[in-house]
């Protein structure tokens, strides 16, 4: 499948494009506002998978020509930010193209993160209202810890949660999911679900912050 | 420590009340609006517990009553009665009671269950707003399906989250969740945080709902 990373650059993003080109064949495209930073990411992350044997093209694109005949497309931006790429984009999103969102609203206090949703009710449920009727949308990959997730050197194992409502787009991104080793992906139902999925994040990053050798924190259900 | 499990007749008083007589030597209280209930599932536990050759004596009483000298107050009422079994018990709560709060406010639709916060935010902040200041509210135990709880032949091997605005107190509700053999307690930190905690009870629903083998699912943070 050809994957575009939007907002492939960040750190979400860095640890979508690593772990699939090191465990699948997988096309990769990375996407940025700016296309010299895709390309100069691109490189980047072709460098550290060579230097593991690895031997990969990664391409780098502005968002709109990264989306350009994509299977996937996913949402690898701010979720204040989310809006503007859908929109950015819609007119490249092939009929079923698969839209995926990482993204979760979250605000801080001194005691902790906190879960601030958009007036959508979740951000998976904000780039559905978005999105064109055509494309397909899930959430997945909110809660992976974007460190821990960039670094080969770590076996996940773990599992992150797949909403949406289209339950054939949460097989399909299920199966994207557990292509990589290591993680396992559960299926928590439409998107009016997805509240609770993304409410994960702000929790992990707080049990980080509250427990020792909780660093990266990620979850399994059980 | 002398335990009242207010709204002990319930299933997750029934789970906390069974674990705690079967690994720990906590004297434990049943409270109920009804006293004769209380004794009746007092006695239910005693009969279950013999027949695991362990000799415990539990007794029931009015919550009034069984809320009287406990070091530990818990309440495993649903999250509409919460305020009132304070109110109920507030004259009876020592110095430095520790009140612990397992409720979840949950709604739902033909989707799936979803996080329904009481208008302080929460219902471990609700309790903490009821509770007269010199007693210490956490929440906890409210990950833990009920049925997996009360049943003692199956190994929890699970978390759960402990989330309040005392430090002390939390860290005793953590020692007295992990007397409980394969409980683990984390530190979810200041009750400002127990939204993101108290949500995590509907995905949990909702992932036993839309993934087979998941039936009383659990989390475990790694």
């Amino acid at each position: 499948m050809r994957i575009a990373l939007l907002g492939g650059t960040g750190d979400i993003g860095a640890g979508l494009a690593l772990r699939w080109a090191y465990d699948t064949d997988h096309e990769l495209v990375v996407g940025s506002r700016d296309p010299e930073k895709a390309r100069a990411k691109a490189e980047e992350y072709e460098t550290e998978l060579d230097s593991r044997g690895v031997d990969r093209k990664i391409t780098g694109f502005a968002n709109e020509m990264a989306a350009d005949r994509a299977d996937v497309v996913v949402l690898a931006v701010p979720p204040y930010h989310v809006a503007d790429v859908v929109a950015d984009v819609a007119d490249k999103l092939d009929e079923d193209a698969l839209v995926v969102s990482p993204a979760v609203g979250i605000g801080s206090d001194e005691d902790g993160m906190h879960y601030n949703p958009p007036s959508a009710g979740s951000v998976t449920e904000l780039v559905a209202d978005a999105a064109p009727d055509h494309a397909r949308v899930v959430g997945a990959f909110h809660n992976l810890a974007a460190d821990r997730l960039a670094n080969l050197d770590v076996d996940l194992d773990l599992d992150t949660l797949v909403v949406g409502d289209d339950a054939d787009a949460r097989n399909l991104a299920a199966d994207l999911a557990e292509d990589i080793d290591g993680l396992r992906a559960l299926d928590a139902g439409p998107a009016a679900n997805a509240a609770e999925v993304e409410s994960l994040t702000p929790l992990l990053i707080n049990l980080a912050r509250y427990n020792d050798g909780l660093h990266d924190v990620g979850v399994t259900f059980e």
